[in-house]
């Protein structure tokens, strides 16, 4: 059981360490135990048309993955796509045994469990949530991407001061999470607004370093940025009027887990249209009294009116705190 | 040293357990090891004209005192006031050594240390912050009550909705939190427009059921409350016409730990006062998009007025969390 708790955090990391770079497949992370219980190899999912996180564990283990168990964070798939099924990949490498903790929701990989369970392999569900996995099995669960809304602001909840100023609302620990968790996403959108307003680059950067996955940049909205965001331009980006438009071509062009930065207008449209799935609330320890909220529009007159989410994560980032929640189900 | 640390613990246990039944004096805890390290004694400040700590605990330890250590949260006081310094009761007990961790602020008290030296006996400072002390330790150093500003919001930083309904914004555990911080506070402060507006109790209780240590009700300004406030009427209430007034009354009558409830123009008033020792913000998990805020008026155009506290504690309390900051120094 030590082994198998070993084999399972193994998984789960390598499968953390890919996100942001296997849409529209799935962050899967594998890891292979040896007969004797020995971790002999992990693996994580390839960049789409690569090998799955099965296929690279097994490679790494090469022989020693005869009689061996595998732990992997999604059910193996039964699908011929660009590459073999990975079910079969662990029967041909002789696993007697494999663990995995989500089933694979994909109507055109589901089976893996059943035909390992035909060949011969023993198969038990873990019954453990892996957080890389959940913004995937969403938006395959609702045929869009997974939508994260964003925001730092201060304790009384303004993400602006009355003069537009917001840079630096939150410290360097936040800002730096900030631009580590972009790079996890696949895109990032702004509204048109914002694209003007504030020139961003939208890239993930540590420091002026940019990191080496970076998330496609989107504008939503219907005004023109001719003559605007000049960093955008020099970038790339892409531009679409209105949100059902923006996450059906994202969707479509492999988008699984986007990345909602405002402005206020957007967030109220998003928030309106019921799509946002998850929050990531950045929290500063000061109080501004009046200036910009997070949202344009009220959702209501009363109490009864508001958006109600889960909280899942509180992080405390220096002196700022992060309030992660997602859909409440 | 495992027996003083387990000392340590029980006498920061007892005075936690007194908060909001001493004052003027401090919630102090203390607890006594006999000669071979045996817990056998704990006390904690009665109400004032009671005996201190110290002497509580040596009472529970009688004779077993003798050759012993006594842990206090705060330095022994050598002043004869209402009751004999505490410093020469341990001498009298034949304590041999004495721990504390907060050197005592207070003018007419201080010496305890020094005094127990001149006899005799050993004593040590623990550097250890006793939370349960701080609001005390403020208000000695300021002569004024330490404030408390508290707060329940929505995520987005409202604390009503545009209706003005506001009941129940956070969940049924941050309330209960709210009524047994209530009776560990000696005053709950509201201005005249919520005592008018929502007729509150400001009383602390479980359910239905008032607590045992109930705290001063105190409303601020100018407005009449005649014929309003029914609640209040039938409890009792102070009234004071303004912030500065009514902090120096209430010192004067012995309150050193208060909780300012709001509303937004009477929180806005103590912040822009400066006299915001704390801030509890109750957060719900919740978007509104529009209504009332915290504050009712801004502290200034940019940014760079914002006032920054120092977060100092994270409490999730179910769906909602607490964040406890305080001032920064």
């Amino acid at each position: 059981m030590e082994n198998l708790r070993e084999a399972l955090q193994a998984a789960i990391a390598a499968g953390e360490a890919v996100r942001g770079t296997t849409s529209p497949n799935p962050p899967v992370g594998a890891a292979i135990l040896d007969r004797e219980g020995r971790l002999v190899g992990t693996g994580a999912t390839e960049p789409a048309g690569g090998p799955h996180a099965e296929v690279m564990a097994l490679r790494e283990a090469g022989d020693k993955a005869e009689g061996g168990t595998a732990v992997v964070t999604l059910e193996p798939c039964n699908h011929t796509g660009r590459t073999g099924p990975c079910s079969q990949a662990l029967v041909d490498a002789g696993i007697e045994f494999v663990y995995y903790c989500h089933p694979d929701p994909d109507r055109n990989a589901e089976g893996g469990a059943a035909h390992l369970r035909q060949q011969g392999v023993g198969v038990e569900r873990i019954d453990r949530d892996v957080d890389t996995l959940r913004p995937w099995l969403a938006a395959v669960r609702n045929n869009r991407p997974h939508v994260t809304l964003k925001f730092a602001q201060t304790l009384d909840g303004f993400t602006a001061a009355l003069d537009g100023s917001s840079q630096w609302i939150t410290g360097d620990l936040a800002r730096r999470h900030v631009h580590r968790d972009r790079g996890r996403r696949d895109a990032i959108i702004v509204g048109t607004g914002t694209a003007i307003a504030d020139d961003p680059s939208l890239t993930a950067r540590d420091g002026q370093m940019e990191l080496p996955d970076q998330p496609r940049r989107v504008v939503i909205g219907g005004r023109s940025l001719t003559g605007h965001a000049r960093n955008l331009h020099r970038l790339g980006f892409e531009q679409y009027r209105g949100i059902p438009e923006a996450l059906w071509q994202l969707w479509d062009t492999g988008a699984r887990d986007v990345l909602v930065e405002g402005g206020a207008h957007l967030a109220s449209g998003f928030v309106e249209s019921g799509m946002v799935d998850a929050i990531q609330a950045y929290i500063a320890p000061t109080l501004l009294g009046q200036g910009r909220s997070v949202l344009s529009e009220a959702l209501g007159l009363s109490l009864a009116d508001a958006a109600t989410f889960q909280l899942q994560n509180i992080t405390r980032l220096g002196d700022d705190v992060l309030l992660e929640l997602t859909r409440k189900d």
